[in-house]
């Protein structure tokens, strides 16, 4: 990294990524600047964290919060701007070096897409990217020169280990899973599991959605996904091993047989720093791994009965085309449902599975493809469930 | 690797590591060609490996054995030397790419400097030339431009886990050891333990010296000199680790609190083949580690009363000058002479604290110092038992 700092943007600023992202710029003053902060709706952190980090610019995407907002930063020369466009054209700035893109949902592709096409880098906190358009987006970012950094524990893990080794072609690679709070469940047992036992995440502190996703074992899903992505791998090539100390966070093995795993503490602040200061790791203050605390790990391999949601998403992967964006967008509203109470947690899966065969199949899907799969998806799921 | 056949020169080519390249040669046979073989006694491999694999030369150390080599070779265009000086000199030759120290004990010391001041890279499976000269070898190294690849599993692992982070610092490493026949055993059940018992290593098949010092974890202890030359370390930077079951080979940790870990099954000829290819992963039909087989790794500290030697190890680093020469003469000695079942296991680490506080202390020792200090604690030890 140059003496100069790097511009940060985050899109997601007040979600649960974004404050771990802020409480690492914090702490690390002397190699970051903000330059962009974003929230949907929660307005209040947003001004207090814009307070705080002096924005060049905000977006508020509640159209609804945009008066206030701008009320409140008036005084301290941060433009406000609201909408998801808004969200597409501030990424575009020449003040940016890298975008964090902490959006949730499918919501993150397009201001994702505008910031590879503008030649930023990108800190990818938000999965669904590349899972409803990952041949889209990485073949952007390969013409545009831009590295994508990715920011699940998963996947920052494999980058890692990949640094220096580009050259040597991968064999396989274990994405790890806690296996979340219904590990060891049987399928009658998850019929009556409720919304409070499915947001206990046993070791890593997450927005509400991808809880849901790690207790379904959907996110591990996602991850296959992303991960063929990224990584340029076939879905044959790609294992998911459960491991529920979350100390080891993926593993790489290569045609020689030689594995590489990054292992720590399970913290999320970690792949954030990574990410944005890449490819330098810098000093941190995170607490350290200690062996006496664990003096076993455990691997065990995932239930596709208890858990059909990752098998979903190999589907989805082996088939192609637009349905790992249905599966992702079915996925959304199911779980939002669930959120709400209206769908048992065992609905998931099924109301997947439903649109994944409901909603046309299309092949090489274009941009248009994808959003017309993606509303498709979504309203199939609210009319079946 | 280029497409020319990269010419090794194996030091040590009858011993445990030298057959197991042989090995790795044969199944690459289109990366790796054999230019130079040597062997100390074991005359009769040395002309089957040379037959085989047709070097250039080959150097027998025993003088009584030199002509029936030279009787079997004569007729196949193969060179024909003997001695301890011709190892220095065969070394040299313009026709050599990569020297593999495979030789055991301190007769690998000066072959090696004399490899490296010939500009050859040096795949380094002799610990002791580290432990003995790490200060002046790994100057020497840096002088000539010569990578020291190691191929010791943990030293390997470690080396494969700083590809692409050599500008990053490490913040500390550990070292695994799987703690031998004896783990877990009591100080006092330690006093009667026999030859038969020290040589049955649970993972590893390894020459019977090497076998004997993991028995007394002085393995462990050479190695943590052997890592603080190689990666530039404080003592306090390294740490010994008991793992069992040999999977994870070590560990970096680096300065942001991120650690990465090699794993594998244990087999030398991973770290074997990918030192003499480095960069490169060479394709490997090696057996590959399966999650099924090992549902979990255990960790555990090592125990400084039951295993005095590694301890010892710690201090002559933090005393320095000759003091790790010392121990490590000691130390070959007290092996040679519980081998030969002259003295108790116990006696090992007494007899090499004995010679460590006997032999004269030198803070700065050349190579003639090293050479005496040498002779010094092995006539000590021989003295005192």
């Amino acid at each position: 990294m140059s003496t100069e700092k790097r511009k940060v943007a985050i899109l997601g600023s007040t979600g649960s990524i974004g404050t771990q992202a802020l409480e690492v710029i914090a702490q690390q003053k002397e190699f970051f600047q903000v330059e962009v902060l974003t929230a949907q709706n929660n307005a209040d952190l947003l001004i207090e964290q814009s307070k705080l980090f002096r924005p060049n610019a905000v977006v508020i995407g509640d159209s609804e919060k945009y008066q206030s907002v701008k009320d409140e930063l008036w005084n301290l020369d941060i433009k406000v701007f609201c909408g998801a466009e808004a969200l597409c054209q501030v990424v575009e700035s020449t003040e940016i070096d890298i975008v964090l893109t902490a959006l949730v949902g499918f919501a993150g592709l397009q201001p994702t897409l505008k910031a590879i096409e503008a030649g930023k880098q990108i800190a990818l906190a938000n999965k669904e990217t590349m899972v409803v358009a990952g041949e889209m987006v990485t073949k952007l970012a390969r013409e545009k020169g831009v590295n994508i950094l990715p920011v699940d524990s998963e996947h920052s893990a494999i980058f890692q280990c990949l640094a220096g080794e580009w050259s040597n072609p991968i064999e396989k690679i274990y994405l790890t899973a806690s296996g979340g709070p219904f590990r060891g469940k049987t399928k009658d047992e998850m019929f009556n599991v409720t919304r409070d036992q499915a947001l206990k995440h046993p070791n890593w502190s997450m927005g509400s959605k991808i809880t849901i996703d790690s207790a379904s074992m959907m996110n591990k899903g996602l991850e296959v996904i992303e991960a063929k992505w990224l990584f340029h791998l076939d879905a044959s090539q790609i294992d998911i091993i459960v491991h529920p100390q979350s100390i080891i966070h993926s593993i790489v093995q290569f045609q020689d047989g030689s594995m590489k795993a990054q292992m720590g503490l399970p913290d999320m602040k970690l792949p954030i720093q990574y990410a944005l200061g890449y490819p330098k790791r810098l000093q941190s203050s995170f607490p350290r791994f200690d062996f006496a605390s664990y003096s076993q790990l455990t691997f065990e391999a995932p239930d596709p009965e208890v858990f059909p949601c990752w098998p979903l998403a190999f589907e989805a992967l082996k088939k192609g085309g637009n349905l790992s964006c249905v599966l992702n967008a079915a996925n959304e509203v199911a779980v939002d449902l669930f959120l709400k109470d209206h769908i048992r947690f065992v609905q998931i899966p099924e109301l997947i599975e439903g649109a994944m065969s409901s909603v046309k199949h299309i092949v090489t899907p274009d941009l248009s493809d994808l959003l017309s799969s993606d509303l498709e998806a979504r309203e199939w799921v609210r009319s079946n469930s």
